[in-house]
C-alpha cells in the first residue's frame, strides 16, 4: 500500500486553489514517484492545516496541483523550546528531526564556550525538519531561530518562561522537576557546559538546573530523551 | 584537553596483566591518537569493569599495555530489553547505540511481516554499541540477542518480564502505566505491526499495550523515547 505523500508548501492554502509545486517537490512526484494527473496527495502549509488535494498537471519541469477538501486545522504545537547547542552537522541533523517529531514551537542554536560546529545550514536543518514533518503526519512546523551565544540569550530570557537545563553534573530528576508551559530545554555541546557558563546558568532566575539519569548521554541523545520526557511529564501541555 | 581513551577489551582483567590489543585498537591508538609509551588508557571488559592502564610499547603493528589499578566495578545494567524491529542500517545502528546510552541489559532485534530490513550486520551493530559504551562512560555493555520472528519470541516469553508494547493506535500513556523490571520494551517497524500481530500481542498474557504520546514517531525516536521515560520512571530501576 503506498502511501498518499504530503508535502508543506509556501502558500496558504483554500479549497479550489491551483498551483505550481517548486523544482523539488516537481522532481519527486513526476520522476521519483512517477505520479500521473489525477494521483492524491496531502498539502500543508504550516498556516491553516492539512488539505486534500490532486495532481492535474505533471510534466519534469512543471507539477500542477488543485487543493480540494481541508482534511484537518493546524495543530498547536506546546509552547516548548529546544535550545541546542550545535554539534557534528549529521547529529544536529537528527537532533532537529527528532524535536520536530516529538513536538517544539522553536528551535534555537545555541553558541556556547566549547561548541566547535559553528556553521550552520539553516536550510538544510529546515529541510529535515519539513521531512519529519511530513513523514510524521505533524501539521505544524518548528520555527528555527538564528543562532545566539548562551550570554545574549540569557540577557533576553523571557520572564514567564521556565528554562529547563540539563546538566551532567546533577540536579533534580527531570521527570520530578517538570515545569509547565512556557518552557525551554537546554541542552549542550560534546565537552558540556564551561565552568563559567554553568555559573552563568545556575545564577539566571528562570533557570531549572535538572539531571537527565545516571548515564552520561551525547547530546543528540540527551535532546530526544529530555523532550519525551518534558511532553510525556509537564503538568499541561498546550496541544500536547 | 584531551579525553583518555577508554577501550572495551575481550579479555578479563587484573592489576599488572600485560597484554596485546587487536589491529583496530592498535591501528586507533598509536597511529590515530599517535600515542606513546607511557600514555595512560581505560580499559574495560565488559566482565570485572574498568581499569587504569599504560602503554608499555606502541608501534605500528602492536600496541601492549600493562594493566593497573581498579577504577570501579561494572555497573548492574536495569533489567529491561529493547525489542526493535529492523530498520534501516543507519537508523538501527542509531537505536542500539542510544539504547547502548541509556542502559538496557539485552538488544533483540524482532523480525516482523512488515520488516523490510533482514539483513543484519551483528558485528557492525556490536561495533556501535562498544564505541557508544566507551564514549559515554559506560562499563557495561547490553547483550546483542540473535534475531527472532514475532511468533516465536511470544511463544517462548518468560512468564515474568512485561512487555511494553508500544502501539500507533493507542493504549494507556507509558509515563502512567510503566512496569517495574524485569521488562521489555517493543517497538515496531516503519508501517507498525499488522493486524494479525496486533492481535498476537494485545491477547499475550505479558503484554502492556501503551502509548507514547499524540504524536506518530519514527521508530528509532520512538525507541529513545520509550527506554528514556521508562529509565525516568520504572518503579525500581535495578541498578539505574
Amino acid at each position: 500500500m503506498r502511501q498518499i505523500p504530503r508535502l508543506f508548501v509556501d502558500t496558504q492554502l483554500h479549497s479550489g486553489l491551483q498551483l505550481s509545486l517548486p523544482p523539488a517537490q516537481t522532481h519527486y512526484l513526476a520522476t521519483v514517484l512517477r505520479l500521473v494527473p489525477g494521483a492524491e496527495l496531502r498539502l500543508l502549509d504550516n498556516r491553516t492545516g492539512e488539505w486534500a488535494a490532486r495532481i492535474v498537471a505533471a510534466g519534469r519541469r512543471q507539477v500542477e496541483v488543485s487543493v480540494g477538501a481541508q482534511i484537518r486545522p493546524r495543530e498547536t504545537a506546546p509552547d516548548l523550546w529546544l535550545l541546542a547547542a550545535p554539534i557534528r552537522p549529521e547529529r544536529f541533523q537528527l537532533t532537529v528531526e527528532k524535536a520536530t517529531e516529538l513536538g517544539v514551537a522553536l528551535i534555537l542554536p545555541v553558541l556556547t564556550e566549547r561548541t566547535q560546529h559553528l556553521r550552520l545550514r539553516p536550510d538544510k536543518l529546515l529541510a529535515h525538519m519539513v521531512e519529519a514533518a511530513e513523514q510524521c503526519g505533524r501539521t505544524a512546523l518548528p520555527d528555527l531561530a538564528p543562532a545566539l551565544k548562551l550570554p545574549a540569550l540569557l540577557a533576553q530570557w523571557p520572564d514567564d518562561r521556565a528554562l529547563i537545563f540539563a546538566d551532567e553534573e546533577g540536579g533534580l530528576p527531570l521527570a520530578e522537576a517538570c515545569p509547565p508551559p512556557p518552557a525551554a530545554i537546554l541542552i549542550g555541546p560534546e565537552g558540556g557546559f564551561s565552568p563559567a557558563e554553568r555559573a552563568m546558568l545556575v545564577a539566571h532566575r528562570a533557570a531549572r538546573r535538572v539531571s537527565l539519569g545516571p548515564r552520561l548521554l551525547r547530546a543528540d541523545t540527551a535532546a530526544v530523551a529530555a523532550l519525551a520526557l518534558w511532553q510525556a511529564l509537564a503538568p499541561r501541555t498546550a496541544g500536547g
